[in-house]
């Protein structure tokens, strides 16, 4: 089964990027290319029947399997980036981090009003970043079509401030 | 012609990072999958032949297509990120800037050594990122295969940096 397989990739690394955090990390996963078109394929098959136009992935780690996930779903790919990153005309959300804020940006024409996009991270965590990335989907016209996830840190109990945005939320690896 | 397609897509921004500078924003070609799949099967047409055992892609846009380039290929893929972002043992290379420097990283176990690694990034300007990137490589004890870009900046007259690693650059679009 895929999600074990993954758990068996994904390394875990203690105390990164600070004490007491365990991080997970995919690197693994990207030296193993049939894993990855593995990856690609489940997220296609489970997000089939989904009303998507769009995916947006945020950077760094989104636009990984972002770029190729909307690919293999014949879809336009949508980068969210940090501050200041993107070129043309942008409109931002900030977003607290546990010191300070961070600020993510779209341009300003990345879609059409009424566009469905579904929201692609590496990882499910706080779910702070992708609540930014949602509210920046909505204040440009559009709807969260959903969200797709390698990984989703159950434990920390996020995807209750996703669903007021939408209740698809496709994860292919859990940890409890 | 696909240079002359892409030509029309990539979206010139004046004045961008900074004043005098004509940024090439390349958002426009991933809204088009078809055009994402055409970018990628010229890659893979123009590499094949050349021996390479891994494809490494530098952070962020390099993960773009370097993640699909590579699943295209059947290699790995490896991730060159800025300082402080991969988690395992990493080594590190410094490059200057305009102002200041940069730092960017690779992990120590990221392949063995002998491994021919291509690098890839969407575009090539000064080369400074490269260069640096073509360093880490060495300092693993791999070989660099060969560099890939979407877009060169032929009039920067950067190519000459890259030739004492490799000669083999495949660039789809050349700005004179």
């Amino acid at each position: 089964m895929l999600e074990q397989t993954l758990k068996e990739v994904i390394r875990d690394i203690q105390d990164f990027p600070k004490p007491g955090i365990v991080f997970k990390d995919i690197t693994p996963i990207l030296k193993d290319a049939a894993l990855c078109t593995a990856v690609v394929e489940e997220f296609a098959t489970r997000l089939k029947g989904m009303d998507i136009d769009a995916i947006a992935g945020v950077e760094s780690r989104g636009f990984l399997f972002g770029l190729m996930l909307a690919n293999r779903m014949g879809l336009p790919f949508i980068p969210i980036r940090k501050q200041g990153k993107l070129p043309f005309k942008t409109i931002s959300e900030s977003y607290a981090l546990e010191y300070g804020q961070a600020t993510i940006e779209v341009h300003e024409d990345a879609f059409a009003a009424g566009t469905k996009v579904l929201i692609h991270d590496d990882l499910l965590a706080t779910g702070g970043t992708v609540v930014a990335a949602s509210k920046l989907v909505e204040k440009l016209g559009g709807v969260v079509a959903g969200y797709s996830f390698v990984i989703s840190l159950d434990f920390l109990q996020s995807e209750g401030r996703l669903t007021r945005f939408s209740d698809q939320i496709v994860s292919l690896v859990h940890y409890k």
